[in-house]
């Protein structure tokens, strides 16, 4: 039996964030595939309070929550360090992923979800959210600086998702000429290979998006 | 001029946090208190991103989001500690303080700033996850085990501030009979020396709280 196993579902950022970590860390682990519109009771029993995935079983042990994951990780595995070392800069990448998680993915995900007209707004918040983290990359290759690190993890919906539901709406949130910092990132990003090998396949999760969206109020 | 400066707002839950954080720690530092109601130039230069308490200064770099601060405390001054040493012991209070954040507090702030027809929901919602706190305190002292750690202090909000908004509003959430564990917590919370140093004055909160609510849609 793996010492590690991960309940995961394939088209999740977050389930995604944690199949990095582990493969940076070199970490041997069980993908169990979980079915979310019809949950396992593996999942029930190891996540009740969320019912959600990613979740992480290590010796007996289980956590849930991406981002306490990867710390988790970080701090069990200590090769590759996902966290700068200094508290201060510790500091600014849990508050950027925080900021990822709590400002831009909600914001992004009002503009797929949101009824015609309140689309507007949900896309200026989501521009300006954008822009902050444009901001902060500035002129690095990565959030973590020269290689992947915290916030780049977290940053895996904008690296990667983002672009499959451009392509499944036809909205065009990020280009070159709005965003050019952050599509350098992205290009980077997706050509890592811990990156690449996580992902899924582009064409599956636009023909999933592309599904969901039409079951809603998306109007193209 | 002091090395560690904090912006906070005295009824605030998130700035009480800090100094709980900084006066066990016993770090010397300067509270600069904020009007929220009329944001200054300070608060705008140093939390551009949020534009909001906490703000904790040191040596020229700033901090945001009080559970990344509290982190960055820990890390900076390793005098009793706030979070555990062991990984899983750590993940679980980050997944406990997160709970806190994003389940127990929005469900009790829906309740006093609801319309009377969503309020029922909402209290359902947050007697489910007050459920989950007890049932996660059981038997110990403090979430902590034997003395106050991370999420006893992102806790401060059920641990007082609940308390003068049941007072506030005659709305009782919380009492021995639903919640004797809890109940048995805040006791021995709001009765630490570190804890009741730091907590703002009670009758100024409740008529905080008043004023604000009589502002709202808040039938008694």
């Amino acid at each position: 039996m793996a010492e590690v196993k991960l309940l995961g579902a394939w088209g999740s950022p977050f389930s995604c964030r944690v199949e990095m970590a582990l493969k940076l860390k070199g970490v041997e682990y069980e993908y169990i595939e979980q079915d979310l519109a019809n949950k396992s009771p593996l999942l029930l029993k190891y996540n009740p309070i969320h019912k959600k995935v990613p979740v992480l079983l290590h010796n007996g042990k289980t956590i849930a929550e991406s981002l306490v994951i990867l710390e988790y990780i970080d701090e069990t595995w200590k090769s590759n360090p996902i966290l700068p070392e200094d508290p201060y800069d510790k500091a600014m990448a849990r508050f950027w992923a925080k900021f990822i998680d709590e400002k831009c993915m909600p914001a992004i995900w009002q503009i797929m979800w949101s009824k015609e007209n309140e689309r507007e707004k949900a896309i200026e918040e989501a521009l300006q959210h954008l822009k902050t983290l444009e901001n902060e990359l500035k002129d690095k290759t990565f959030f973590g600086g020269e290689t992947i690190g915290l916030v780049d993890i977290a940053a895996n919906f904008i690296g990667f998702w983002l672009g499959a539901a451009q392509e499944a709406t036809g909205m065009e949130l990020v280009n070159k000429e709005r965003f050019p910092v952050l599509c350098k990132w992205i290009d980077e990003y997706v050509n890592c290979s811990v990156v690449k090998e996580n992902l899924p396949p582009r064409d599956k999760l636009i023909a999933f998006l592309r599904a969901r969206l039409s079951a809603s109020s998306w109007k193209y």
